[in-house]
């Protein structure tokens, strides 16, 4: 699992601060999470590959959340793609597009396929062998959802020199890897872990920006991996946290330590401050194992 | 009258290409003509005062024209700004926006004032006490205008000692600086030559941008003193012309001379080139006067 931070700030967009755009790239998928304005230039900054985007998610119609998806829409047209690309986003995105399309007199050539989100519970909005990706209700001025990326359990992992031992027939392994105990050829039953290891544990990624401090996410992002929690003051402004429905770095320290997650990357920082490193030392007096985002930089969870 | 070129590429932005969009001052506007993704923090790369932009001209909405500019728009309101906008463009540019300003839930503080072209003639736009501006009628894939800025005519310069010598009340100075002749203080007739000297004389910028070669557009621009014309191809690939509604540098400058323009400015480059002097070589071939466009340069025409 590795995560590409395209642009961390809040707000508007600067020569050194890109509006918040990411890429998550976990079991073979390459995963696009919000496009603030300039994502197509930092996507080919960060060498990454227009085609293996599939799959975009937005979190809330906020400009420095998406302004830049429908040049990236249009740049995937010029450069005759020919893959499905979907979009999860709030209701009315899909009218925004789609209005500029008609605009400019010109479609997408490849198919381009909208999930319009307006629930407000938690729901499942991708899967596929390998990955779901729920939402996660987020409370903010306008409709906004974090995501919850999450690996399926991994299977089990087969000693061959112990199953050979044991007399297992091939027909079985199946079974073995989804943890079932199975019959030998002489037909005594083996006990599963006797003759399998643990899989390595599945990873999950949890996005949360925009969002006013809120418990009511701790039993959707329970446990997570990595979470990445928007931190958009210091708890000095933490009064510009109501009018504004964001979060100081405490805040985010607090809501990932209630979660028991491993790793809390704070992001979505005010460009009133100079340097992070302030949010860096807030968070830490609350929950000990903190990384801050920064424009360019990835992460590497494997 | 001085221009500076924000971007002046085709199709879609990439690290060191950016899409169309540029400054003009002129008596003391600052029009921003064309407004592609990411302009916002090329203005600022540019150290252009966000404040001093009260009009913006959209030529058409293909998305390398105007993706940037629902998130300038947006930006002003972030910096709280109070003074008028207006933006000249294309029917429909107003209703992206606003819809956009709906799902964010968020409207300018600031008055927004849109002026929707469609008219398929040459018409007046904008006119204070010394600069008049009028859409060029282009011919492209959708509805597009190129725009003439214009100074109005300067006023005589007054030489004070001939003046006082021909014994001329100070009450019939704004008759002599409009070019009338006065009656002296003695009754006498002065020609107005006598006593005054011709002004500088007014500045023209036409752009032309995106258009199929159109000669149509000839006695709009007669004159000009700078033309910036597009030349998305070099004659080699004139084809691309016909389908994409776009010019070559040759077909710019025959344009150029046909309008007996001073100056050539080129930009638009598609990205299948590398380097531009070859568009400067091939119009050069018709036209004698012709500079390059590139991302951040500034034209003084004074």
């Amino acid at each position: 699992m590795k995560l590409t931070i395209l642009g961390c700030h809040s707000a508007t967009p600067s020569i050194n601060a890109n509006p918040t755009a990411q890429v998550l790239e976990i079991k073979n998928n390459m995963f696009l999470i919000d496009c603030g304005e300039g994502t197509q230039v930092e996507l080919r900054r960060n060498k990454i590959k227009f085609s293996r985007i599939k799959h975009i998610f937005i979190s809330h119609l906020h400009g420095d959340h998406y302004f830049g998806l429908v040049g990236l829409v249009n740049t995937f047209s010029l450069l005759t793609r020919e893959t499905e690309l979907h979009i999860y986003a709030p209701k009315g995105l899909k009218e925004v597009i789609l209005l500029q399309m008609k605009l400019s007199a010109s479609w997408t050539q490849y198919p381009l396929i909208f999930h319009e989100l307006s629930s407000d519970a938690s729901e499942l909005i991708y899967e596929d062998d390998k990955v779901e990706v729920y939402t996660i209700p987020l409370k903010h001025r306008v409709y906004t959802n974090g995501f919850l990326f999450k690996e399926k359990e991994n299977e089990r992992k087969i000693d061959i020199n112990l199953v050979t031992e044991a007399n297992i027939d091939k027909a079985y392994f199946r079974k073995l890897k989804q943890g079932f105990d199975v019959e030998n050829e002489d037909g005594v039953l083996i006990n599963n872990k006797k003759v399998t290891k643990d899989p390595k544990p599945a990873k999950s990624y949890a996005y949360c920006s925009d969002t006013i401090y809120n418990e009511d996410i701790i039993p959707i992002i329970k446990d997570s991996t990595v979470l990445y929690h928007e931190s958009t003051f210091l708890d000095k402004n933490e009064a510009l946290c109501i009018p504004t429905k964001h979060s100081t770095a405490k805040q985010a320290a607090t809501i990932a330590k209630k979660a028991n997650v491993e790793t809390l990357i704070l992001g979505h920082y005010s460009t009133r401050y100079n340097g992070y490193n302030d949010f860096k030392t807030e968070a830490k007096t609350v929950f000990n194992n903190v990384l801050l985002s920064k424009d360019g930089k990835t992460f590497n969870f494997d």
